[in-house]
C-alpha cells in the first residue's frame, strides 16, 4: 500500500522525491555524530571526570537502523567508537567516551533493531567500516536499554521472544549474556520481569528509573530507589539484577536561557536525588562502596552539565543526531556547548499545491500528519519553484521571509512572518511569479523531531543534498505497543 | 515489524489487547451511520430543499476500509442506502439522503481503497448485506471526491495508474466511468490534470475548491471561481470537466456557542460565496439556469445549517462516525442538531504501567504517538484495575475525577482534575491500592480523531465492549503522499 511505497530512488534528484518526505543530509548526520563524541571527550577531561563516560544514543528519536548503526559503527573521530573497541583498548583511564549501545522507549522499537533489515548502502557500509567483521545487521550484538517501565501478558511474552533471540545473538558472537536491559520503578514489575527472565533462562538486568521532576513514572524518592533494589536483590540469582539507575529529566531540556538551565540541572531534583540515591546504596551495603552505580541520562539540551555533575556515567541524547527547530532555539552564541552546534541533518521536503496573492500565502503538503505540531512549529528554510533547476532554492530571508502556520491535517500554510514582511511578499510573488511556485518545494525544519520522524516511513538520504544516495526504511516507528 | 502485528485476536476480551490500541465500539458506529442518515432526511423536509442533498462521508477520518463499506452498504434505516439504490427508486422527488460516495483527503488514502483489503469479517457482512450481489470489495463501484490539490510529477503518475484501475473495475461492473472526482483552485491543476487524463483516455471531473474563511487552499472569490471554470471549458472535450464546487469551512465545524454557529454558516462568507459563485456561473453561462451545480462541503459540526442554506446538494461528515473529545465539546443540549447526539464509538485503550500516590498520578502508555494532543486532549473514560474481571470498570466520577495530561511521546499521565478531587485520590487510590492499578487499563477518548487513528495500524472492533470482534487495518494511514 501507498504507506510502504519509497518516495524515492537512489540516483535520482532530490526534488524528485514524492511528498511530504523526510530528507536526511548524511554529511551533516555523520558531523554530529563525530561532534558529540569530541564534545563528550572534551567535557570528560575537562571535569576531571574520574569514570568512563558512555553515550547511548536514544532510538527513538529516529527509529532507523540505518541511522543507529552508524552512530554505533562510526570511525570518524579518535575515540573508541564502542564497547568493544573500549574492552580490547590498552589504556587502563577511564575512557574519554565511547557508544555503550542504544536506549529505546518502547518494546517495538527494540523489536525493530533486533528483527529489522537495514538498507543495501548501510550494509556495505558497515563491512567496510568493521573490516569486514560485520557482515550485516544480524552479526551486531547489540547493547539496548529500554527506559521505560512495560506491563501486560502480550508484552512479556514479545520480550520473551526478544531475550531468546538476543541470548542465541549474544552466544554466536561470544558474548556471555543478551545485551537488554530494562527500567523498573516498582515491585509489579521486578516481579512480572523475575517471571519472564525465569522462563527464559537468562538474567535480566534492571534499572531502577528515579523521578526527577519529570512528573511521570519513576521512583518519587532515592529512599524509595533504595528499597526497590532492596526488593531486586532478594530475588533468586538467576532472574533479575539492580543493575543502575535511569534518571533523565525531559523538562530541563529545552529551558532557553543557558544559566537557568545550568541551575536547573545542576542544582536542580534531578542531580541531587541521584547523588542522594548513590549514597544510599552503598550507606546501607546495597552496592559496594568502590563501585561505580551506572547512572544513565541527559539529553541533547543538558548533557554537558550531567557530565559536569560527575554523578552520571551514561548520557542519552537523541535529537542531536538530526536536531529540529526547537533545540535550534536553545541557541546560545556565548555556550560553547550549546545544542546549536548541531548541524540540521533533517528536512522535511514538501511540495507546494496551491499559491495566492491576497492575501499571500503559499500551501504546502505538510500538514499535521507530515510534521509534528504539537510543542513546537515548524520552521521554513527555503523555497524551490517548480521550474528551478538542480539546487537553485530561493533561501527564507532572501527579500521576503515566511512562516509555517498549521493548516491542519494534510496542509502547511506559508505566510509572511511579520507587516514588514508582508509588504515585500506581493512584489516577491509577482517577479517569482504563482505559477512558478505551484508544484515548487518548500523545504521545512521539523518543530520537533520525534513525533515527526514517528509519522513517516521512510527517510530519504543524501550525500551531497541534491541526489538520493539511498531510502532508509524507519523500522521503529508507530505507536510503539 | 511491530507496526503491522495486530494488537489482538478474534474471540479475546479486549482487555488482553497489546496497548495502545484503538478499538470501535460496532453498535455505536452502525447508531451514528444510521443517525446521521435520518437527521439529514429530516432536516431535508424541514427546511423543503429542492434538490437531492447526499451524504458523502469523509474517509480521512478513519481510512480505514471496512467502516466505509459500512458507510456505503449499511441497510439499516430506511432510506436510499447508496446511488445505485437511489437510481433504482421509484420516486421522482428529491432523495431524502443517500450515500453518493467517500471523500479522500489525499491520494494515499484513494489507493487504500481501491488497492486496499477489507476484513473476512466485513467480507462475509457485505455478502449478506448485498444479497450476495458484492463478493467483496473489488466488485465495489467507488465514487471518491479527492478533495485537496496535488502536483507532482509522481503524484500524476500514481493517479494515472489509479484512473486505470478504477475505469477498468467500472466497466466490469457496467458504469459509463471511473468514479474519481478532484478538487483544483488555478490553471496549473487543470493543465496537469488533463495531461494525465488525456494519456489515461478518460475524463476527469473536476470541482473547483473555494477558500471561504479558512485561509488556505481554494479560490478567493466567486469571480475567480467563475473564471476557471471557463479555463475548464476551454480544453478539447474528452479531458476535464468543470463538475461542481468543494467549499468546505473547517474553523466553523468547532465554534462553540450553536447560535454563532448558525451565524458563521449562514451569514458566513462560506454560503455567501458560494451563493454568488452559483448566480455567476449561470449568469454568464457557464452552466444553464436551471442546472443543480454540485456543491459539496459541510462537517460533523455544521451539516445541518449547510443543508438548510439550500446550496449545498452534499455533505462531507467525517468524525460523526466515531467522535472525539473536541466535538463532543460542541455539546449543547437544547441543541437537536448538536453534533453531541452521535456516540463516541471509538476509544484509545492504553495500559496503567506506572502509579504512584503522591503526587496522585497513573502513567498510561499513551503519549503523544498514540492521541493527538495538538488540538485537543484526550478525555478519560474509565479504569479497569489488573485485576478485575470482564468490563468491570471504574466510570471516571465514580468517586475520582481524573483528567489527561501530555506525558510526552510514550507517556499519558492522569491526574485529579481539580483541588476537590485531589482529596479524594489519596482514600480512593488506598481503597483501590496502587498494586491493584499497576497493569490496569486506562480508556481514553481521542481529542481529535482524525490524527488519532493516522498514527494506529489497526482498528480493534468489538460488538458487545467485552469480546474482540475483528481487527480492522487502517490502510490509509501515513504522512499522505
Amino acid at each position: 500500500m501507498a504507506d510502504r511505497y519509497a518516495p524515492a530512488k537512489i540516483g535520482e534528484p532530490i526534488t524528485d522525491a514524492d511528498t511530504p518526505a523526510l530528507v536526511v543530509d548524511v554529511a551533516k548526520l555523520m558531523h554530529n555524530i563525530r561532534l558529540m563524541r569530541e564534545m563528550v571527550a572534551e567535557l570528560h577531561k575537562q571535569h576531571h571526570v574520574p569514570h568512563h563516560i558512555a553515550i547511548r544514543p536514544h532510538y527513538k528519536t529516529h527509529k532507523c537502523l540505518d541511522i543507529a548503526l552508524r552512530q554505533l559503527f562510526d570511525r570518524g573521530a579518535g575515540y573508541p567508537h564502542n564497547s568493544a573497541e573500549l574492552a580490547a583498548s590498552p589504556s587502563s583511564a577511564p575512557a574519554a567516551t565511547f557508544t555503550s549501545g542504544v536506549c529505546c522507549a518502547k518494546l517495538a522499537e527494540c523489536e525493530s533493531i533486533v528483527y529489522g533489515r537495514c538498507s543495501d548502502g548501510t550494509r556495505s557500509w558497515l563491512r567496510s567500516v568493521t573490516s569486514g567483521s560485520v557482515q550485516d545487521e544480524a552479526d551486531v550484538h547489540w547493547d539496548i536499554l529500554l527506559t521505560n517501565e512495560i506491563m501486560g501478558k502480550k508484552k512479556m511474552a514479545r520480550l520473551a521472544r526478544l531475550l531468546a533471540v538476543m541470548q542465541e545473538r549474544a552466544r554466536r558472537v561470544g558474548k556471555a549474556a543478551h545485551g537488554f536491559k530494562i527500567a523498573v520503578d516498582c515491585r509489579a514489575h521486578v516481579d512480572q520481569l523475575a517471571d519472564v527472565a525465569r522462563t527464559a533462562g537468562v538474567v535480566l538486568p534492571l534499572y531502577i528509573e528515579l523521578q526527577n521532576g519529570g512528573g511521570r513514572c519513576g521512583v518519587d524518592s532515592a529512599g524509595e530507589l533504595v528499597e526497590l533494589a532492596k526488593y531486586i536483590k532478594a530475588h533468586p540469582a538467576g532472574t533479575v539484577t539492580f543493575s543502575g539507575i535511569h534518571a533523565y529529566q525531559g523538562r530541563n531540556q529545552h529551558i532557553r536561557n543557558h544559566a537557568d538551565r545550568v541551575r536547573a540541572v545542576l542544582e536542580g531534583d534531578a542531580t541531587k536525588m541521584v547523588r542522594e540515591a548513590l549514597g544510599l546504596l552503598k550507606s546501607q551495603g546495597v552496592v559496594a562502596h568502590t563501585d561505580v552505580v551506572p547512572v544513565s541520562g541527559a539529553g541533547t539540551g543538558t548533557f554537558p552539565l550531567e557530565i559536569a555533575s560527575g554523578v552520571f556515567t551514561e548520557i542519552q541524547p537523541g535529537s542531536y543526531a538530526v536536531m529540529d527547530a526547537d533545540y535550534l532555539a536553545n541557541a546560545n552564541p556565548s555556550d560553547i556547548i550549546s545544542s546549536s552546534r548541531f548541524a540540521t541533518s533533517l528536512t522535511v521536503l514538501s511540495t507546494i499545491t496551491s499559491t495566492h496573492a491576497s492575501p499571500a500565502r503559499l500551501i504546502c503538503d505538510a500538514g499535521l500528519k507530515a510534521v509534528s505540531v504539537e510543542t513546537y512549529l515548524p520552521t521554513l528554510v527555503s523555497i524551490l519553484p517548480a521550474t528551478a533547476k538542480g539546487a537553485q532554492f530561493w533561501r527564507n530571508g532572501d527579500g521576503v521571509t515566511w512562516k509555517y502556520v498549521s493548516g491542519g491535517d494534510e496542509h502547511g500554510v506559508l505566510v509572511p512572518k511579520n507587516r514588514a514582511d508582508e509588504e515585500q511578499v506581493g512584489p516577491w510573488l509577482r517577479a517569482v511569479s504563482l505559477e512558478n511556485l505551484v508544484g515548487g518545494k518548500a523545504v521545512l525544519v521539523a518543530g520537533h523531531c520525534d513525533p515527526t520522524i514517528n509519522m513517516h516511513e521512510h527517510i530519504v538520504a543524501t550525500e551531497d543534498g541534491v541526489v538520493v544516495s539511498d531510502v532508509w526504511n524507519i523500522g521503529g516507528r508507530g505507536v510503539g505497543f
